[in-house]
């Protein structure tokens, strides 16, 4: 089992679509349909995104989700701490007040600062970290942007208003649903 | 919960006591003893950082467990993959692949290379590694003994001698225990 959840994966990668969707807010329901993933399990993350302001949620027929602020606001740290609260590499049980010899009465010098072995911990810790937010949303939407044909990104942004006016009811009936 | 768990902690430990008893062996026993821990659960990570080669064990009365190499070549990253596995930041699961729009189909662009959001976790993984990989035993060995007394130091050489005599039987039995 890897160190981040799935619940991260399905999480960057609905807001890399709330990045395309711009000002079109997006149901749950719509960027599990687009991402062949399990609505429920969206369902979990977003509040916590939400809660977080990386998204902010709108209530109503057009309501969903947008970003709640810039992609260039938005680490992935941001997004990791957010999702899976801000969980450390390492928790040090302070192991060395136990040694045998000190007999229940660990001595001053044993115990100050940091355990030595925690701190190569900290140091590896905040090296990832520092790396997680050195990269934001809009860094990968460009990377993505620049793979994807404009075609694609277009049929993407007609998906999306496809489903919001379904949602609105604002787009004209097909002939197929019209009284016979 | 953190990233790593517990028996990383214990393990590392047990390691820097090794360091220090050099050619002595010591068995589980003692270096539970010595730290306070759960002998049992010691049990089941010696067999791990045996076979990576970081430890040696020895059979018999003055048997036990040794380094399998100089500390100065056991990092870090050596000890927690060899307790842990070699655990992934990040298990992508190819989400990319599954898009509505694909219809089932994905096109090769869109499949071509590694997922921009796996990229990032790959980045941030190597940079956790390499700062793991960069500290060994023997540093913060070398920052422990900087911080104890000497008189500490020769208390615990003495207990670790003490010990392998106790397990040897060469050390003359206390008035105590002669016959009356």
């Amino acid at each position: 089992m890897a160190h981040l959840t799935i619940s991260v994966e399905y999480g960057i990668h609905c807001l890399l679509w709330l990045v395309g969707s711009g000002d079109t807010a997006m149901s749950i329901r719509e960027l599990a349909e687009l991402q062949g993933i399990s609505p429920s399990f969206l369902a979990k993350i977003f509040p916590k995104l939400e809660k977080a302001g990386i998204v902010a949620a709108s209530e109503g027929v057009r309501g969903g989700y947008r970003l709640g602020r810039s992609p260039e606001e938005i680490s992935f740290l941001d997004i990791v701490d957010a999702i899976e609260g801000h969980k450390p590499l390492f928790d040090c049980q302070e192991v060395r007040e136990r040694c045998a010899l000190f007999a229940g009465k660990p001595p001053e010098w044993a115990m100050k600062g940091v355990c030595a072995i925690h701190g190569v911990m900290l140091q590896a810790e905040k090296a990832m970290r520092d790396s997680l937010a050195s990269q934001t949303l809009a860094d990968v939407a460009a990377t993505f942007g620049r793979k994807a044909p404009d075609a694609f990104l277009k049929d993407v942004r007609a998906w999306v208003d496809d489903h919001a006016a379904d949602r609105t009811g604002r787009r004209d009936k097909p002939a197929k649903d019209a009284p016979s």
